[in-house]
């Protein structure tokens, strides 16, 4: 792991300059994809027909994954993977159920009315990616809190398979999605957000995928909402004297086995610990399958910085806004105050991150390179709209006239006054 | 006003045609701006004086508006407005402050914590346009919500002006922005995000703005958050044989003067009512100051719809998904429920829009193109960040072991699992 050091100010700024390195957009990739979305957008299913013989080598009939399927999934996938899938979507729909908004109205003054309505998006599109990188828990992710949201028809595509993964068609079923179609890359996001004959257009796309898949929803975005532009999956660990070195580098590694574009970074106060955990990063590295990936991720990526003191260590962690922030020390619960941006906070020595990529309930959509600065983890507020209301009576109009057609007039729209005062008639 | 004819389906179908013809971008100035960005990202204040000198033909050594500025600004501003725009204050703060949410925690088993905190965005600026674009409700509808959410520090833009327009200084002040700089368009936009030597970086930018600042918001989301992208301004009018055919037209028309781009539709299901708002509008059009855009928009962009039962009206309505929407019928408030998409409902026949863009204290920065369908209104929610956490105790971590480390096995996630595992040790 490289060391940074320097003042908590220097740091910050280089972790910044790290962070802006992994925005950079690729031009190449925007010229292929925008011709893929106009294609699909003009050429419906003969569009999506001709990438999945190009991209997929399979050629289809019909997109949509029948249930044939899904019971076949049911009859062959392990029993004990079922039950700990049925267990994870318990405890991810009872968190989320926690996140269901209500709207509001009140009436502040003689004939006026004001509210908010919240209802939920009408029909949403799940993208799932194939081969080694479909996971049956992002299913469960992407689809549970889009279900309580209350949204009407939720739709699942993924890249055409000789064979799917029973696991993702059952972590499908399981969590409530309506139809499954076979398609992938950056057309089966065109269809998502333009429709074709066969797949109907939605209102919102959510879900992981390559970086085709990525900048078509960045480009089909305002067409159709979309959950975030993910990157690559971070970890960051806030560890004092107290942390165990065997704990920390196994949640180090569970990040990095990810991507070699992964990021895990420890900041801690103890130097005795920072090296502790050098030494078992090298040791567990050794008897991961994926060791490759993971020393990729962690000789590049891996951080470690050495804080002066807790409040350093806050502080410094705030600027890098992980992903997933892990606290490795005795008395976590009570940092919980110091932390100002992070996806999903895992507290204390025994809360490995895995039990979040899971398990435990909370979202495992998290936002990626610093955007938890500003935005946060995939949940019910998604896939709701809040529409707000107002109604003012003849007398409640006229009462405000005045001030209102004063700021219209100073801002030069007339007619804004004008459709004021014709209520004065 | 152009009629549209035919079924539900085929109506609802031409307007989205519609929508997808105002959502389209324009790759000329896609380059413009890349190269503006990267020339801030790389150069800084010497850029922005740069493009000051070229677009502004303004000379400038400091960014900062001042205090001297603002004081001037107070006493110059008319009387009246300063009490309507600090009544209209009063509104907006009493609506949003019922937007405030808080965390949730749980703890479902023993041994396990589970939540969600709530904090506010640490740093934000609001874009506001320069001449006649420059709107002081504008100011307090992106800065109030953020203020409410406790935003530490919120940072407002504008291009350069030889006499900045009193009341977006006043309004600024009144809503409790921390600094002001001179410097718009998209080199404005780069500045607040990749900060230079005399402005701060933001984590998120909001505020209209021209193509060119549409533009660089798209190009820089992810390194900073945004609002929106906002797109002409729109009016959706349902009315049936009760409405008021001058009422009905001073609406459609408030929205006709912003923009020769802006979008009025009038969904009825009175052919009467068509032709008297028809009427009416023409009549209108020959008093407004503004009649050469308001005319263009409703040529061009203007629609009548008859529809054949109220059920009809509000399902096209849903499908237009509308940034404002009026109903204009006698039981307005019944109807409440039918309405699926819409940034922000007006009520009967005497709430006409304008209450909204003043005074109400809903928010006025709203999801055009048919964005309603999948985004809402701008309010406090979009100052916050949610932040997930958890707490599982050694028992809690090893009862839900196994569940956990099958799962990771199935995805082929071995780090995942050892993480676990080592927590049995």
């Amino acid at each position: 792991m490289k060391r940074l050091t320097g003042t908590t100010k220097e740091i910050s700024e280089l972790l910044y300059q790290e962070q802006l390195e992994l925005s950079k957009d690729n031009r190449d990739v925007d010229d292929v994809v925008r011709q893929i979305l106009e294609d699909v957008k003009k050429n419906g299913d003969q569009a999506l027909r001709k990438y999945s013989e190009t991209f997929d080598k399979i050629s289809l009939d019909d997109f949509e994954v029948g249930s044939d399927l899904i019971d076949q999934a049911f009859a062959t996938i392990d029993a004990d993977v079922l039950e700990a899938l049925k267990r994870a979507k318990a405890n991810i729909e009872s968190y989320h159920k926690q996140q269901l908004e209500t709207g509001f109205e009140d009436a502040p003054s003689d004939g006026v009315i004001r509210g908010q309505l919240v209802r939920p998006i009408e029909r949403v599109g799940v993208y799932v990616p194939g081969g080694t990188a479909a996971y049956p828990s992002s299913v469960l992710m992407n689809v549970i809190p889009a279900k309580i949201a209350g949204v009407r028809e939720i739709i699942m595509i993924t890249p055409p398979q000789e064979h799917f993964e029973p696991a993702i068609l059952v972590a499908a079923s399981l969590a409530g999605v309506d139809k499954i179609y076979q398609v992938g890359g950056a057309q089966g996001i065109a269809a998502l957000a333009y429709g074709t004959e066969s797949i109907p257009r939605v209102d919102k796309i959510t879900g992981p995928g390559n970086i085709f898949v990525a900048t078509a929803k960045k480009m089909v975005y305002g067409i159709v909402g979309i959950d975030m532009i993910a990157g690559p999956s971070e970890i960051g660990v806030i560890a004092d004297h107290t942390a165990n070195p065997k704990y920390v580098a196994a949640d180090l590694l569970s990040q990095a086995e990810h991507d070699v574009r992964a990021r895990a970074i420890l900041v801690t106060n103890s130097k005795e610990l920072a090296d502790a955990v050098e030494l078992e990063i090298e040791e567990q590295l050794k008897r991961l399958p994926r060791e490759e990936i993971a020393r990729a991720s962690i000789e590049n990526n891996g951080r470690i910085i050495l804080a002066e003191s807790a409040p350093a260590m806050f502080s410094l962690m705030n600027q890098v806004a992980p992903e997933h922030l892990e606290i490795a020390m005795d008395n976590a619960y009570d940092y919980l105050d110091a932390v100002e941006n992070a996806g999903s906070v895992f507290l204390g020595h025994f809360t490995s991150e895995p039990i979040g990529d899971y398990y435990a309930g909370a979202n495992h959509v998290l936002p990626t390179t610093s955007t938890s600065r500003f935005s946060s983890a995939l949940g019910v507020h998604d896939f709701i709209k809040r529409i707000q209301y107002m109604q003012y009576s003849k007398a409640a109009v006229q009462a405000a006239s005045q001030d209102i057609t004063r700021l219209a007039y100073a801002e030069g729209l007339q007619a804004h006054a004008k459709a004021i005062e014709v209520r004065h008639d």
